[in-house]
C-alpha cells in the first residue's frame, strides 16, 4: 500500500514515466501558514543533477499545491501536491525488455504484478520519493512549531570512508548536538560535515565512477527537541516506526538506533543511561544517551539518533553477466551515465520520513494527553 | 497501539502483574487443524527458567485457546489465547516507587501515561511477548502449509563473541541454507549452532553473571521457501515490515537485511545479484543473494535473512548511581537474581514476529493474484 | 475483521460455543477509575433471561477484567475483558447439520469460511455482542467525564405498535431532551418510555409468542452534551460511523439520523435549521434540529438522534419449509423456546456502539485541537 | 480522514475553490485495461448542468489519469486522477463571511478546524464527490470482470412523489431484477425508471423551484451477480460498510437494506427467506429476498438492494432568518440560481460508493479463499 501514517498520513503516487508524481497529505493541522516555498527546498535537495557527483539528468521538480490551502493557510483538509514528470526519456531502458536488471526491482515487480512497467520496477523508481519529501516538508514545519523539533541527517560513510560513529564517544554526541543542515550542505553535495572525510568520500565516489561502478554509504540522522512520550507500545514503538520508515526508502538495507549493533558488546552496567535532574530545565534527563532517545519505544526527551545503510547503486555502466527473463544467459550493459553514489540524495528523504513518523506519533500522543487531563 | 498486521492480525494485551496475558488473532484461515500443541512449543522456548543461564523464576505459561477453533479446526473467526500470570511477585519491585530504573521504560511510561504501573514499564515487560509468540505459532503453521516456509533464528553473537556473518561468504550462506531449529536447540539454551562459538558465548554470559552485570547479543534469522511477490510497495516493503516487527521487540536496537551495514562498501558490480535459470525448478534465480531475498521491497524467492541486535539487559544486580523520579541523586540496587543475557530467549520472538509479517504479506498478495487472474 | 475504531479501538472474539467471549480495548485513557462494576450493568441489561418476554436461558455473563487496570485505575494499556460461556448446550442445534436456518447466517458462514461452526453462524451469534457492550462501558465512562455525554436508547416500535417519531414535532424533541435510562427501564424490560405504548408492545410480543412466531422493532437513540467538531470528513462523517456501527449489530436493517427518510418530503425552507445565539451558553445553536446533530458529518453541539430497525428474529418455533444444504426440500422445526422479540435487548448494544463511535471521534478531534493550538 | 477502503482503497482531495479535485486509488488489480473513457461517463452523469432541472453552472470535469496506467493497462500501482476546477467563482459566496448558512457545514467546519474556507464547508462541497466517482469507475470495471456484477441506482422518491418500494412485492423485486442504467437514463435527468412517476417528480421539483425552495428524495440501488461470501464479521458486515459509504455522501440521512424499516412489522415466519435448490445454477438460493442479499453481514448470492434518503438542498434562493457567526439575528439570502433537487445527481455517487465497498470486500474474501484452499 502507498499510505504511511495513521493521523498525519501521506499517500503517494507515480512512477518515473507517468504524467506526474505526488501525494495527498491528510491530517495536516488547520491554520498553519504554508506555501510551496516551504516544500520546495527539500525537493530541490533531493533532485538529481545537483553536482557532477550525481546524474547529469536535469529535473525541475517544482511542486504545485492543489488543495487544502487558501491564502497560504492550511484548511485542515487533505493537501494534494503534484510534481510533473518532464524528463523521463523512456527509450533509454529498452534492453530491459529482455533482461531483469540485477538487484533492481524489475524481476520482483514482474512476479508481483505480472506486468512490466516501462521503467521496470514501477514504484521502485527513486521518483516515488518525491511525494514523501513533499509531505515531509509539511510535517517538519508542524514539528518545528510544536517544540522547535530539529531533524538533521548527514552522510557518515561512503564505501570504506567513514566518520567515527562510536555511540558512546563524547565527540560523536557533540556532533549530534550541534550539527545543522547549513553545516551539512556547506561542504557541498557530499553532505558529510567533516571536511577531511568529505574530501575522501568524494575521491571514493570518483574512483568508482571511473570504474563505471557504484558505491554505497550510510546516513546518520539526529532529532533534537522532541517531546517525551511519543511512540506507541507495543507494536508501534517509536524506533519500530522509524525502522519501518527507513527500510521503506529505496536501497536502504538496515537501521540502528542509539548503540545499535555496537551496543551488544557493552555490558548493562555501562550501557544503562542513568538519570539526573537537569536544573536548567527542571526535567529528569539521562547522563548518557546510549538508548538513542527512547526507552520502551517511547521518546525520553533526549536526542533520537540512528543510522541507515544504503547499498551500492544497482545501475552501473559496466557489463554484467546475467540472464534474460526467459532464462537465457547474456550480458547486460546499461546505457548512459549513471549516478555512482546516491547516498547524499537520500538525506532529504531520510529527514522527510523521520518527520512523517514523528508528526504522526505526536498527534497520537496529544490525543492521549487530552484524555489524561479530563479523567479521574 | 497493540495491533500488528492488516489481514493476519494480532492484538495483544497484558502486563506482568495482571491476571493474564494473551492475544486475539484475526484473519486466521478457516479449516486449518490447530490445537494448543501447535502453540505451546514456541511459548516453552520463550519461557524464562529454561537453564541456569536464564532467570530462575519458574513460569508455566500454558496457553489456553478461547475461541475460533472447534474440534481442532479453525473456524476463520478470531482466535483468542490466554496465558495466566502465576508467578509475578510484585513486591520485588518496590524500590521502583522512588527510582525510574535506568534504561528501563519506567520513566517513559510515566511521561506517556502519567501513571506508574506496579511493573514500572507496563507493556514494556517481556511478558507482553507471550501474545506475539502464541500468534506466531498460528502464522507459522499456515506458512508451512502454503509452501513449506521455514523460519529459523539463532544467536550469532553474545557480547564480543560472534559467529562469522560475512554476507557474501559461501560458508555463511550454506549455514543459512541448512540451519534447523533442531540444530539450534541441540547445543542447549544458548541457541548458537556453532559448538565452539556457543561454548565461548556461555563463558561470556557466565563472566557477566559473575560481575552482576549483563550482556547483549545478535539474533540472525533466515526464511526459506517463501513465494515470490510478497511485500507492498512503497511503504510496506517486506524489509520495512520486518524491520518494524523486529524493532518492536523489547531491547532490540537495529535491523539489517542481506548485506546490511557491511554491504555499503561493496561496489555495485560485486553487490548486484545476477540472474540465472535454475534448471531444476524452472525458475529464474540469483547466483548470489546479497540482497537478502528482496528487491524493491518484494520477495524474489531467495532466502530472506536478517540480523537484529539486542542490547544488554537493563536490570542488573549491581548498584547504579542514578536519580529518583523527583530528581534526587541516589543508588539503585535491583534485588533478586536476574537473567544476564536474554538474547537466546529472543529466538522464538524473532521467529514469531517474522511469521506474522510473512503471513500478512502472503494474504495480501494472494488477493492480488486472484484479481490479476480475472482481469484483462 | 473484528476490530472497530481507530484510537479508541475494540477487538472482540468468541462465538456461542467456545470457552469465553470478550474483547481487548485499546486506547483507553490512562488514570481513569475503572472497575468491573462500571462494565457489568450494561452487560446485565444485555443478558437474555431478564423477563418472561425474553428467552428463558439463564446466562450469568460476569465480566472479568484481565489487564490494563491496577488499583482500579486504567494504565493506558489494553484492557482485556472476558465473559465465560457457561450455558451453551450445543446439542439443541443438531438439526442444523442438515439445514441452513432461513435468514440465519448458517449458509453465508458456510459459503465464506467453508466450515460449519457448531452454532451455525459462528460470530453471527448474539453472544458476540458481549465484547461490544463491555467495551462500550469504558467508552461511556470516558465520555461522561469529558463533557457529561449522555447516551440513551429506547424501543420506539415493536411490530405495528409505535411511538410517534415525527422528527419536527416538539413533543418528540422534548422526549429526546429528557429521556433517561432510568425512565427507559422503569416500565420494565420492554424499554419503551411511553406506558401506554409499552403495554401495547408487550401484547404484540405475546401475540407472536403465542403463534410460535417473532416480531421486529425499532430502537431510537439520543446523544446529549456532545462537543462540537466531532466526525471526520469526508468518509468518516459522524453519521457514517454511527451507521456503520448500527448496521454491524446483528439483525439491524437500517439507520436514519435526524429527519431521516421522513425528511425528504420537507422542503429546504422548513428543513434547514436556522441559527440563533443561546444567551445562556454563549454558543451559536440551531432553533430546530432536523439535522440530528451534525452538519457536513461534524457534530454541531445539538442532540444526535437516530433510529435503527431490527428485523423479526429468524429463529421461530413453528415449522418452516426450506431446503437442506444439499438442496433437498424439507421442513425445519427449531426446538426449545425462543425469544420472540430481541429489540429490547438491543438497547445496551446500540448504546455501546454509539459510545465507541463517539469516544473514537472525540480522541481524533482532540489531537487536531492540540495541533490547531500550536500552529500559526 | 479522506481514505476509504482497506485493499481497494481511495484517498480523495480537493474542495470547490482549489486548483483541482481528485483521488489516488490504491490496490487496483494489475493488467486491467483502463482508459479515461472508463471513468468519464459516470463523472459526466454526476456533473451539474445536465438539464434545466439542475444548476446552470457549466463544469467540464474532464478526468486526467496521472499514474498507474501504461499503454492502457493498469500497473497495479496507485492510480492518481485529477479533475481541474475551472468554474468556481468564489465571489458568489461573500455573504457567508458573516453568516454560517443554515444546515450547511459552514458552522461545523469552523468549529472543527477553526478556520473558514472560502467555500464555507470545505470538503462538504459536492465537488469532493468527483474523486469518489472516478475511483468507483475503476472498481466497477473490476467487479464487472470478476462476475459481471451490475450496480444500478435510481430515484425512487422526490418529495411526496414515490415509486412503490414494498420490499416483498413481486413487482418491486422484478424491477430490481431488470432495471438497467440505460433504462434509468432513458426518461431523462430525473433518473426514475417509471415514466408516470418520473413525470410527477419533475413537476414536484419545478414546484419547489418556483418557490425558490428545494426538495429531497430517495435513491434506491440494486447489485446483481455478486458472489457469495463477501462482508467481514463482525464489524465490517457488508451492510455496515454500505451504510458507512452511503452516510458519507453529502446530504444523505439514512440507509435501509432489504426489508429495512418496513420489515420490523412482518413476523419472522413471513420475513425469513427459505432456501431452495436452483436447478439451473446448482446453487442454494432463497425463495424470497427480504434480507436484501446478506445474512450475518455476508453476501448470499441474491440481489443486494438498499435505499438512501437525501435531504432537501440546504442552499435556497429565498430569504432565511438566522444568525451571523457572531450571534446577531439577520436575514440571509443566497444569490444566484440553485439546484432545487440534487437527488438525481446522487445516482452515480451512490453507484460509485457501492462499487468501492464491493471491490474491497471481494479482494478481502479472495485472500481468504486462497488460504482456505491450502490448509487442512
Amino acid at each position: 500500500m502507498s499510505t504511511f501514517g495513521k493521523f498525519f498520513r501521506v499517500t503517494t503516487y507515480g512512477e518515473s514515466h507517468c504524467k506526474s508524481v505526488g501525494c495527498i497529505v491528510d491530517g495536516v493541522p488547520p491554520g498553519m501558514t504554508l506555501t510551496e516555498e516551504d516544500i520546495q527546498p527539500q525537493l530541490t535537495r533531493r533532485r538529481p543533477g545537483q553536482s557532477k557527483l550525481s546524474t547529469p539528468r536535469q529535473e525541475k521538480d517544482r511542486v504545485e499545491i492543489q488543495s487544502g490551502v487558501e491564502f497560504n493557510k492550511t484548511l485542515g483538509t487533505p493537501i494534494a501536491m503534484i510534481v510533473k514528470n518532464e524528463d523521463h526519456r523512456p527509450k533509454d531502458y529498452s534492453e530491459m525488455d529482455l533482461y531483469p536488471r540485477p538487484s533492481h526491482a524489475d524481476f520482483t515487480y514482474s512476479e508481483k504484478y505480472g506486468i512490466k512497467a516501462s521503467s521496470g520496477g514501477g514504484r521502485a523508481s527513486a521518483r516515488e520519493t518525491i511525494g514523501r519529501v513533499a509531505a515531509g516538508g509539511i510535517a517538519e514545519k508542524f514539528l518545528k512549531q510544536v517544540s522547535n523539533v530539529e531533524i538533521v541527517a548527514f552522510v557518515s560513510q561512503i564505501g570504506e570512508i567513514k566518520m567515527d560513529r562510536t555511540f558512546n564517544d563524547p565527540k560523536f554526541q557533540h556532533l549530534l548536538n550541534t550539527i545543522t543542515r547549513e553545516k551539512v550542505d556547506s561542504i557541498g553535495y557530499i553532505r558529510c560535515p567533516d571536511v577531511t572525510v568529505a574530501s575522501d568520500m568524494v575521491k571514493e565516489i570518483e574512483k568508482y565512477r571511473g570504474q563505471k561502478d557504484s558505491i554505497g554509504g550510510v546516513v546518520t540522522c539526529v532529532v533534537r527537541n522532541l517531546p517525551t512520550g511519543l511512540g506507541e507500545p507495543c507494536f508501534d514503538k517509536l524506533e519500530a516506526m522509524l525502522a519501518h520508515a527507513m527500510l521503506s526508502i529505496p536501497a536502504s538495507k538496515g537501521f540502528e538506533i542509539g548503540s545499535g549493533f555496537q551496543g551488544v558488546s557493552i555490558p548493562g552496567s555501562q550501557h544503562n543511561d542513568p538519570f539526573y535532574m537537569d536544573e536548567e530545565t527542571g526535567r529528569l534527563r539521562t547522563k548518557t544517551n546510549n538508548s538513542g532517545g527512547t526507552q520502551g519505544g517511547i521518546s525520553n526527551g533526549e536526542n533520537i539518533y540512528f543510522s541507515v545503510p544504503f547499498k551500492s547503486v544497482a545501475t552501473i555502466s559496466q557489463e554484467q553477466k546475467t540472464a534474460t527473463y526467459d532464462g537465457k544467459d547474456g550480458i547486460l550493459a546499461a546505457k548512459g551515465r549513471h549516478d555512482p553514489a546516491v547516498t547524499p540524495r537520500a538525506i532529504p528523504i531520510v529527514e522527510a520520513m523521520t518527520a512523517l513518523v514523528l508528526a504522526d506519533a505526536l498527534l497520537i500522543q496529544k490525543s492521549r494527553d487530552f484524555a489524561r487531563s479530563v479523567v479521574n
